[in-house]
């Protein structure tokens, strides 16, 4: 079993969390933004499956427990400070948005307006149906 | 001239900030995270160069001022919160570390270490270099 000297490593905010970055092991798209405290990382390396915490619901939170949008990490990185994370990952289901797109970052800039420039692939009533 | 309705859209923090990620608008790699205040963004915006917040020397950061190592701006994107800016951008120089490599993510978790997995392009001495 491995030491956790490489969580030590990592510069946690004072609230014990750090920024992290999903992006596509695959095509190199950035797919969301979320935090990780010390215990969702450990997770996340342990079990090779993103688990960010949660900062509204103050809980971890395993990506994809609710929608089964499960995401397979292929690295972890950090960057020169070692105070943010980029994960390399699979997207489970080609869908890493709420919204049911693909990617998070869906609004561009366009003649100083916000426009959404990425296709709605799954109807979200449709993954987060209730029982 | 257009209006700063976009700026107003943006989540920002309590202390007036937002996350922003700069990507490689060609090859996808994500090259560094940094903060930007309004004024900061509303800057890159206008003059299509990222311009970050320095929270260190509580300032505006025009990325490259001493490096030379501008980032030239494709795409200004949001999230689906409007909280996380991601910036897709053409860097200058192809060096956006300050430790002379492409790009500050180079650290990788390899058996429970960070391992340094990117070659460093240019000496930071010859970067950085006094006048």
């Amino acid at each position: 079993m491995t030491g956790e000297n490489w969580l030590d490593e990592i510069k946690w905010t004072e609230d014990g969390l750090v920024p992290a970055i999903a992006q596509d092991a695959d095509t190199g798209e950035v797919l969301m933004f979320a935090w990780m405290n010390r215990e969702s990382l450990a997770m996340s390396a342990r079990e090779g499956r993103a688990v960010y915490f949660s900062r509204s619901r103050g809980r971890l939170w395993p990506k994809g427990e609710e929608s089964g949008h499960v995401q397979q990490i292929r690295e972890i990185r950090v960057d020169c400070d070692k105070d943010v994370v980029l994960l390399k990952i699979e997207q489970v289901g080609g869908i890493a948005c709420h919204t049911g797109r693909r990617s998070c970052f869906y609004f561009r800039l366009e003649d100083g307006d916000w426009q959404a420039v990425e296709a709605v692939l799954k109807d979200p009533g449709e993954i987060y149906r209730q029982p």
